[in-house]
C-alpha cells in the first residue's frame, strides 16, 4: 500500500513536487501543523494544492478553507502566520506536515494550539493571546 | 465558528465524551498521532465514534480503514500498538490528537513515523525497524 514509486521518481503531474500526492476527489489532504520549536500540534486543517503551491512559494502556510471555500492564508488577518520551515508528506502521500515558526497562537480562540483540550473536556493547552483584541 | 457550547457542557448524544465531536457525514475526523516522548508526528488517519471508544476502553489507539471499511486496532498484527497517554480534540470538534507511546514504529514502511520524506522527497526519518521481517 506504499507507493513505492512515490520514493523515487517525481511526478508528472506534479512538477514542482519531487513526491506524488494522492489527492483525492475532493482534492484537499489533511495537514498537520507542528510547532518547529515546541513539538507541539498546533492544528489539522485541509490544503489543496494551490495551498501546498503557495506554502512553498510564499514560506508561509496556507490551507483550503472549507467554510469559506477559499484559499486560506493562515494569519493573512490576524498576523498570526505560520512560517514554514519544512513540509513533509506521508508514506501512502495522503497527509502533509508543515513544521512551523508559529506567531502569535495558532487558534483563534485564544490558545497556542487548536489543541487544548482533552477529550474528557479539560483543558491542558496554554491560552497566549486575547481573541477579542485580535479578532474584530 | 468555534463550539463554544462544547467548551463547558457534555454532549447528549455522547455520554462517554464531555466534548462535542463535529462528525461530519462521512461520520469521520481526521486523529494525528503523536509520540509521547519525542513530540515527533507518526501518522495521520481517520477515526469513527467506534473507533474512539475502543480507544479508550482499551488504551491502544484504534482508528477506521478507510481501504479496508472497517475499524482497525492499530498494531493488532504488526505488534507496532500505541499505547494511548492522552487524547484531545480540537477547538472545533473536528480533529483527534491521539498522545501515544509507539512500540516498534508507527510506519509500515519501517520507519518510525509515516512523515519520514520532504515535500522535495528526501528521507529525513528514521528507520526503525525492517517491514520485511514484520509484515509477511
Amino acid at each position: 500500500m506504499v507507493q513505492r514509486k512515490g520514493l523515487c521518481g517525481g511526478s508528472a503531474d506534479d512538477p514542482v513536487m519531487s513526491v506524488d500526492l494522492a489527492f483525492g476527489d475532493e482534492e484537499l489532504l489533511p495537514a498537520v501543523a507542528q510547532d518547529a520549536d515546541s513539538g507541539e500540534v498546533l492544528m489539522v486543517a485541509y490544503v489543496t494544492r494551490e495551498a501546498l503551491e503557495r506554502s512553498r512559494e510564499t514560506g508561509e502556510a496556507h490551507y483550503y478553507s472549507r467554510s469559506r471555500e477559499e484559499l486560506w492564508h493562515k494569519g493573512g488577518s490576524s498576523g498570526h502566520i505560520q512560517r514554514i520551515e519544512e513540509i513533509r508528506v506521508d508514506c501512502d502521500g495522503d497527509a502533509i506536515l508543515y513544521i512551523v515558526e508559529q506567531e502569535g497562537g495558532a487558534c483563534h480562540t485564544g490558545y497556542g494550539s487548536c489543541f487544548y483540550r482533552t477529550i474528557e473536556g479539560e483543558v491542558v493547552g496554554e491560552a497566549v493571546f486575547d481573541p477579542d483584541a485580535v479578532y474584530e
